[in-house]
């Protein structure tokens, strides 16, 4: 049993008002499934618990976008990347949606979806912060896995391992069909970037990481200090003064907990931990977006509902959502 | 494999001496099957382990008492309450038998049944100790519930979830079969109650331990400082000159290591965190009774032995067993 | 994904030369299969990850030893002692394959294999590195058991609970078929022995542990202290300038995560705890030996194939897999 959160938010207009964007989209990888994450989410209770039990205006245009609208006629890899033109165009298209709340300055909630909408999330909260503040986003990337790849450090190919390169500028591309459209204000410094949960990195991503002096609390850091002053770290590194875009991979959490997700990795996040992370984001009230992705019923018949749970809850958690 | 407890009781006549209460009662609430575990935890070995592992002198009468011969002719709802006048009667009774034993200066364990019984177990040890020491008692409730609620906050209506509001007198009744018979000797203060392991707290329980300044270590506590420094700080707030009386109900663990019991909630303690609890406080030599609760062996057919088994280490650890 | 470890070995002659023993054993105990796990960490890709992750030059002979050759033609129990004489000498020629690879200055990896084996092990290491530095060894041995049971002390019998009481002459025998063969280099000092993972100890060895000062972290130093601190502070024993053997048994491990092993025990370390120890103690250099034993592929039909995994990750975090 929940009750309205009592955070007074710096960056939104008031503490109310939410807006949901329903991304039923699995083109940024291979595993069909991931576009129904949004549906499981909200038939598990998710909208209904945010206004009932924290008593927030949803905003909520009632449909999961499945953006057929912008398949291609042809989608050729390029540069490696596989559907390069439709995963573009729906993180555009996505930007633009979540651009529009952001911009209003409601807390914008992006239920996923594979990870490659981050590019669209991100942009939109990036560029609708700094017309409204002046200033730069930071970004608390909770997941096993980076997603720093560019398009040619990428073995697989898959844009969801690629959107913070695209975010953060390390990848670009001039084709306006394939992520040109990524201008300035939508990015994102990596100084800005905060990981959390990582233990699956590529060896080119490494490099980067190293290369970039990425701020990044591994699995191993977790246990070396304790998710508490992991905690303050990560979020005394940002600051008080920065809004905050949360982008949550399911995947962070450990199998046992999450286990239907497209890319499971042991050794992670429990439950009990992925919920203090986001209560210590909702907590700074510098929160202004929240992602949660990678959540795919149909990969475990028994873990689905499980970690359809897990992911309600990192929600509401991230929300304000406290248990005393 | 285990040795003979080594600590010093501050507040018992020896270090041997125990005295058993097996409460086989599901009146509380509405599943039946938590009255079965007494005789589950005794056959699982329970006071074998106690008397030949921790060298232990047992007092036990040698039956599970089912209190059928205080079932009221009619028992109808009472300011919202299910079956009053049967869990007043009760409750009433084991007061007496813990009262027994604790007059004695025995330790007194009492293997539940659901926590209603609690009433029963805590003011009967208040007694005690204030009529052995002129002092008040310390309790530590480890549960996922605070069980603070009055009949009338109470959404269930289920007395397993008030025991603490007729402990502390926050709830009050004059009629004598309805927990009349609670007297100001039988009482707990607000100031001497510690939580350990909250994760689903009603609203109207927030705002009571919100009003009263009630200590409570939730999951994100425990998350945030590890369940070591809580436990420091828990005895800390009661101090060393306080005798203590641990009321543990096994919902405090997560349903990853005890499934069987009636109000399961994920996200909850190790059984190590559990374990540790219960050797923190057997440490303090402070203990001086013990209550284990809502074990539910007919909830969950595979996961039944390992809930028992879980009650059982449980027990030990809070009597003294160690590792090293 | 995982790259070449950057770590400078202090007492190795180079980063990149290790020497692999399997050792196909079980006489140490009573269930049969545990012989069989060194083929299946290999079939599970271990030698090849190390080569080709790790960038490690292996030395390894190509077969798993069964040691048939060493079977008495009578071998009845000696002082309490099952199969004295076949455990004698196969610990016995353990100790020279070892020490082959460790007197060359490479890094050696045993995979076992029961845990008497680390009679030859650790004998081996021991006198290499007296004769390579003039200096004692210290081991980190880290598992559910102390195996410091003396042939008297022992109620089983079973010698894969007495290793380091024959290490470190708690226990002599002077017949040279039956541990007679364990002389001064051999040993281990028990101010240089470090355990870490406790938690099912034996009366007797209780004792051993206590009168000889013998530093433990059970587990409920881990929940008390978080891994992190205890890590720092058993590795703060034994110092930046001696050479490290660590003795991993995997039972060390909760069976959730490594449940085929022959005395599971419950309330043990999580796997990132298990990675974790491996990691820290790669991290100071000094890592000269590492034996990986207990896993027993046979034992649990579904549990085999996670503990085989979890096995790998142990080894490939102990030759310096990181995270980042
Ligand atoms: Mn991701
Ligand atoms: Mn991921
Ligand atoms: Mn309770
Ligand atoms: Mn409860
Ligand atoms: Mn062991
Ligand atoms: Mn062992």
């Amino acid at each position: 049993m929940t009750s309205a959160p009592s955070i007074e938010p710096r960056f939104l207009v008031n503490k109310h008002d939410l807006g949901v964007v329903a991304v039923g989209f699995s083109g940024g990888q291979p595993k069909a499934g991931v576009d129904a994450a949004p549906m499981a989410l909200i038939e598990a209770g998710l909208i209904q618990q945010l206004q009932d039990d924290l008593e927030l205006n949803v905003e909520y245009d009632g449909q999961v976008h499945s953006y057929s609208e912008f398949i291609p006629a042809d989608d050729p890899p390029f540069r490696n990347m596989k559907q390069p033109r439709f995963v573009s165009a729906v993180t555009q298209q996505v930007s633009e949606q979540v651009y529009k709340y952001a911009k209003e300055g409601k807390m914008v909630v992006t239920l996923g979806g594979d990870h490659s909408i981050a590019i669209g999330t991100v942009s939109g909260t990036a560029r609708a912060i700094r017309e409204r503040f002046g200033r730069e986003l930071a970004v608390v990337w909770v997941d096993a896995h980076a997603d720093i790849n560019t398009p040619e450090t990428s073995e697989s190919g898959n844009v969801h391992g690629m959107p913070v390169a695209f975010l953060t500028g390390l990848a670009k591309e001039e084709r306006s069909d394939i992520f040109g459209w990524i201008k300035e204000h939508h990015k994102l410094s990596v100084k800005k970037l905060v990981y959390i949960g990582l233990r699956d990195i590529d060896r080119g991503e490494k490099k980067i990481l190293k290369d970039h002096g990425i701020k990044a609390f591994s699995m191993h850091d977790i246990d070396r200090y304790g998710i508490g002053k992991v905690m303050d770290m990560a979020l005394g590194w940002i600051g008080s003064d920065t809004p905050i875009h949360l982008s949550f991979d399911v995947d962070a959490l450990d199998p046992m907990w999450a286990p239907s997700t497209g890319t499971p990795v042991r050794g992670g996040l429990t439950l009990r931990e992925g919920d203090f992370i986001a209560e210590c984001v909702a907590a700074t009230g510098s929160l202004i977006a929240l992602d949660l992705v990678e959540v795919n019923p149909s990969l475990d018949e028994h873990g689905a509902s499980d970690t359809v749970r897990a992911g309600c809850s990192i929600v509401r958690c991230a929300l304000g959502d406290t248990l005393l």
